[in-house]
């Protein structure tokens, strides 16, 4: 992929690279060119994760990732700016970025912004990630981003003094934003339960993995976990096998079924700890961020639980790093775009 | 080990053989030699379960593990009743004892025996598990052995109509006896969970395991998992990282921590089961069958429960085997303590 209309002197023609940016998270890394409208000219996205640099980070490791995605870019537009989120903000990562405490709002993200250089010579403005302190606490890290994103995309539509945004995945969370803050969120680690269940427990080993999702085996799941919330995830999750055994449940519905009990005592978690602060789940519209097929399932699954206004937000990861470079003045917007 | 006072003829007298019985599982062999008052003589344990047998089941690995097991008692006494419980009457045991649907007395348990005959001539005499049907169906096999075992030890106590026996473990069971049947029973895959957290999730990174279990961390995770309770495990979890990132719980202390709070969201489930039938979990007096060390645990979260009058069973197995033996009329117990 090749920029379009590139001027070689770096001025702000139309279509030049103003920005870049990088989601840098665990096990990708996704770099992201822009131009001053905040439009991505360029993509490039590698495995080069912080947990899977192409070389060990005491030996430069992040130095030449950094190079691989971004080297051609910053070798035709050497001083461009460069904003990265994600786990390289980690105390595992390429600097770290202190947390950010809630109530977080993006001013509180930039004025936490920590900067690296590279040895290529470039400065990297790295995003901190969130925390809710507490008797129980809640990080963030790149979900942060990902959810500014999000609430400006929703700008131009009546904002809702409160919304709930939904991010599944690996550690799914559920961010609840009020006055544009990140007011507080949980942490669901769905993702890595269900995969654990099916590759380490006596759950996976009747298992046959179907040709296609099986969208009623996974609500079939969904309902069970709704109805039996309380009893539990460690009970429901017995009948995987059980209703196997009684042959009840095929062994290509199991991996479906399974997952939609993962989910649904997710959002029967989500529901409890919204009404205990009074808040219905059914009476939400959340926005949902993430993998297209894998938000398709929060929405059904949400709709079980008679909250039927869910939809998915495309592109939050790019709108939410142009939108904290522009407010941390890492680029200044063409057409007096900035926004305060 | 050598069996005492044996009389070579098999004449029932004092301390002579009179019943072999095993306790077959998945991953150990547990053999007992009784005399006709029941008393256990002499145990022979192996590594051979039904998945870890000597030489594949294919080619004769029952008959090898059983003959290694309990050749030399059957060699002095060939003629010696042989009962079995456990997975070895499952579908990958050595033959098949179809599950006695609840509610299971021990007569229908001793209905539902099937015989195998040993390569080496011996009848084995299978107990079967037993099974509750429904939208969630429940299976045990062996449990249902100790179960009795158990009810038998409370005989010469008020019997109470109605009571409730934990089995911790890989895959802990609740079960409700009602006039001497089980009625129902639940299954919490808590050991088995707990296991692939530690080693299969990000959980398990940060952990330390201690030189000494530490009870205080156990019993700070059951508090959580008891107020969190319906929130759920999937984010209650995750508070075993969380903590240690912001300094609120050491390394060393992770481990218990998270056994507390999968202990914990097991009772809380168990509570909110039982509660479905207006039983208080804090108003039950249950016993528990186990390793001892594991009953401690719960009997320590049991009475964070409020459920302050549980009691380990010791040697359920064996009465429990005893028990189905003199009822099957496998063994005539001595001194007329034959049951009905």
């Amino acid at each position: 992929m090749t920029p379009r209309e590139k001027d070689a002197t770096g001025a702000p023609g139309d279509g030049a690279a103003a920005l870049i940016a990088l989601d840098w998270g665990t096990t990708s890394l996704r770099a992201y060119l822009f131009d001053a409208a905040g439009k991505v000219l360029d993509t490039r996205v590698s495995t080069a994760g912080i947990m899977n640099l192409p070389v060990p980070a005491e030996e430069g490791g992040f130095d030449v990732a950094f190079d691989e995605a971004c080297g051609l870019w910053l070798g035709e537009a050497p001083s461009l700016p460069v904003l990265a989120a994600g786990m390289v903000g980690s105390a595992q990562g390429w600097v770290q970025a202190p947390y950010v405490e809630t109530p977080a709002s993006a001013q509180a993200l930039v004025a936490g912004i920590v900067r690296v250089r590279a040895a290529s010579g470039a400065d990297v403005a790295v995003v901190p990630g969130v925390l809710e302190p507490g008797a129980l606490p809640n990080v963030m890290r790149g979900e942060e981003t990902q959810i500014f994103g999000a609430l400006g995309a929703a700008r131009d539509e009546a904002a809702p003094q409160t919304s709930l945004i939904g991010l599944p995945g690996t550690h799914a969370k559920w961010v609840v934003v009020e006055g544009e803050r990140i007011a507080r969120f949980y942490t669901f680690m769905t993702g890595e339960v269900y995969a654990a269940l099916c590759a380490h427990t006596i759950l996976g080993r009747t298992m046959k993995h179907p040709a296609e999702p099986d969208t009623a085996a996974f609500l079939r799941g969904v309902s069970v976990a709704r109805e039996q919330g309380c009893v539990g995830l460690l009970a429901t999750a017995f009948s995987t096998r059980t209703l196997g055994l009684t042959g009840q449940l095929a062994a290509e519905e199991q991996p479906d079924y399974l997952s939609g009990l993962v989910i649904g005592h997710e959002l029967a978690g989500l529901e409890a700890a919204l009404a205990r602060r009074d808040v219905a789940l059914a009476g939400c519209a959340p926005q949902l961020i993430g993998a297209e097929a894998l938000c398709e399932r929060y929405r059904l699954a949400l709709r079980a639980f008679g909250c039927g206004n869910a939809r998915p937000v495309l592109h939050a990861t790019e709108q939410g790093l142009w939108r904290i470079a522009v407010q941390a003045g890492l680029v200044v917007p063409r057409q007096d775009t900035r926004q305060a």
